[in-house]
């Protein structure tokens, strides 16, 4: 995209600056609260990692509309009837309001706030777009990282996805949620630049190919990388490299295995390696992997020593989208809250600011979380959701990545096994405080009554 | 991300520019052939519809090293042992090759090169991860598209999935490639803006919500929005709000339903619209909609006269990834072309610059795709791939976004039913020429044995 198009305020639906133009020109002046949060997990998920508030909050510090933008709005049919003065509203649009956020890195669950703005009506309304695809699918690929992570029970794992990501954007903000999720780095240079995370390569089958004589390319590589390098074993015949790898006294510190029989090759390499002196030589898998592969690949011996994860992770292959839902919970005017709540088939929405109180056993594994009121205070849970922006400013910076990566690691391990499992997850327990199902019934009886 | 970012040359995997240092310090000075194909569809998938080359060739136009990008790679250990020269090499950088593509809009196959890169090695290696990503991503959204267009019959669809999506760029291309697949238009008005797709709406439950009474609600959207406006009915009860349209006389372009059984719903709706003399108000369907639910729904007489499209068509959720690959096909010095072909497991890839030839049944469809070598040409056959860039220059500008639209949705209908049905689509055949296999067998001796 342009480099306009990627900071655009016009990266957002319609209906939601129609739905402003509505509300400036009927003179809605309340303050609106409005909550993020998945519906539901997708079946193979028993938890998500929240990530992606960064660059949510980034945005949010940062929106305005240019003069190209609304030039744009201007021409289309349907503000035919819009006065001039919304537009004038636009030029001068910054987002002033308020919002709260789990800290990235935390585990949360279906139906949990991942955060909620706070701001005048059209102020909040049409930063909802922007808002659920940058939070939902950063917190979808650290989740994703994360299960990995756990399949790999402390080896390394890399993020190599950026080429099946969806489009260039996307494969960086793939590698950095992989980063929180417990990845050691990225193949993107672009994520390593703009975010600090480690960056890894290897080389690829074209470059073995290029030369005439494998032993020859290997030759090449390593004279420009002596240190730290991982030489690709599988174009033509991967032992017959190996014995090449031997044969020179080359010491890479990995070989490469890319595709066949990653078990039964992972074995014969390691023991040709260990045989021919080359201990210290690691073994480094990937081709198709995923936390399914990587756990099987282990709990059958595999001596491998790390993986390279690409396409399941960068676009969470099994499951590649969230129910991210961002509703309508209150107003506030001068004259109050008025509490609001959704009661669509199937599709009910609790009413009111919330707080996630999180319970902990004793030996500080989650016991159970309750969504509550804002105002309630529930004795010897953690409170998750927290202020970060006032007045459309954060008020403190933003935690370095490898502290939302630390975060992750040692909350993840707080999370029932039974929850936490690959397949079929148990349901983590969330309810609703009995306040907050009071106030529900109570704004059903008001809203539904009164249409 | 940042506006930097979004344009930035190291949206490529770091192993692309180690192994342009390991090109470069040993003088590398051949020319690289790289095809860029899908392996082999998903298992629902039975075409593709090749998109994204728009967004490919302006980055190749554009794509330079700026010297912050050119310093951090400095920065990087890996580096250590590459001299000043080579970072020298990438401030001047521009890339100068040809390039031959599958046009937009065409349906494609597994195997079938949608595009071809001729440059000098680094040139062509470097570019790798970007040019998957476009083009596999916007291919994948816009086959999803024809899919759910193609169970549409004829029935608008647009596409609503930017909240899903990956990213916020991810949303804009993919309303890109929906509606190069047969999407009417997208809610995103990015990809409004950027690229003259017509942009759509409705109103949000919040808006409903905000307002004390339905009715109320309706009303001020109506005073705003008096022409082509879509009323969403299901906040409380979808009937009662039909009722209350009609009561008030208000005469929308639609009422959306978006929750609920849309099939008994829209019956009703339907039915209580004509009667209350609303023949001209049709009936707009969303919620989890896909192309199997859209068929499901018209084969039982559902009565909807638009469909919104989301999550599904967005990431292209039911196979959310392709098995994009950029594979060397030749090396071109002084002395001659060198073939290339890669052998390993089970990953077996023809060597040599291709061209694809489509045959033709007498009454238009199409019969079998023969991939062959470039220098072949096939009596009665079309060409597929053609030339687009000389020089890192485009050599024609680029067609309309619905000059593109028409070429797929005419294109589509010629594929053989039983290829393009949405269950268990069969294989369409695509054969490799005796000549291209003679090659392969002939690259297969000489690489192998030379091991």
């Amino acid at each position: 995209m342009s480099e306009r198009s990627c900071r655009s305020a016009l990266l957002t639906d319609l209906y939601e600056v129609t739905m402003a133009a509505a509300y400036f020109e009927n003179g809605f002046s309340d303050k609106a609260s409005f909550e993020l949060f998945v519906r539901s997990l997708p079946k193979e998920r028993g938890y998500l990692i929240a990530a992606g508030l960064d660059q949510a909050l980034e945005y949010l510090e940062n929106l305005q509309f240019r003069e190209d933008e609304i030039a744009y709005l201007r021409s289309q049919p349907v503000f035919r009837n819009v006065r001039d003065e919304f537009f004038e509203y636009l030029k001068a649009f910054r987002f002033t309001g308020e919002v709260w956020a789990v800290p990235e890195g935390t585990p949360v669950f279906g139906e949990e706030p991942l955060l909620r703005v706070t701001a005048p009506m059209i102020e909040a309304q049409v930063v909802e777009t922007f808002l659920l695809s940058t939070l939902t699918f950063q917190s979808m690929i650290a989740s994703k990282a994360a299960r990995v992570a756990s399949a790999a029970q402390g080896r390394t794992i890399i993020e190599f996805g950026s080429r099946r990501a969806h489009g260039p954007e996307a494969g960086v903000l793939a590698a950095r949620a992989a980063y929180i999720g417990g990845c050691v780095g990225t193949s993107n240079l672009e994520a390593g630049k703009h975010f600090g995370i480690p960056v890894f390569g290897t080389l690829a089958h074209s470059f073995v190919m290029a030369y005439d004589d494998e032993e020859d390319a290997f030759q090449r590589f390593i004279n420009i990388f002596p240190e730290r390098n991982v030489l690709l074993v599988d174009t033509y015949d991967t032992m017959a490299a190996i014995e090449k790898i031997i044969r020179n006294g080359w010491h890479p510190a990995a070989v490469r295995l890319d595709s066949g029989n990653l078990l039964a090759l992972s074995k014969l390499a390691r023991k040709r390696l260990d045989d021919g002196g080359l201990r210290k030589t690691e073994i480094f898998a990937s081709g198709d992997l995923d936390e399914f592969a990587i756990a099987e690949l282990l709990a059958k011996g595999a001596p491998v020593d790390s993986f390279g994860v690409g396409t399941a992770l960068a676009t969470s292959k099994d499951a590649p989208a969230l129910s991210g839902v961002y509703k309508l919970v209150d107003l506030e005017s001068e004259a109050g809250i008025s509490y609001r709540a959704k009661f669509s088939h199937e599709k009910v929405t609790y009413p009111g600011r919330k707080q996630v109180y999180r319970f902990h056993h004793p030996d500080g594994t989650f016991r159970e979380d309750v969504i509550a009121c804002e105002s309630e205070s529930l004795e010897g849970a953690q409170p998750l959701v927290e202020c970060v922006m006032k007045n459309g400013k954060r008020i403190k910076a933003a935690p370095k990545l490898r502290e939302i990566q630390d975060r992750a690691r040692e909350e993840r391990m707080k999370i029932p096994a039974d929850c936490a499992r690959l397949r079929e997850p148990q349901k983590y327990p969330v309810t609703f405080s009995d306040r907050l199902r009071a106030l529900l019934r109570a704004v059903h009886k008001e809203m539904v009554v009164k249409q």
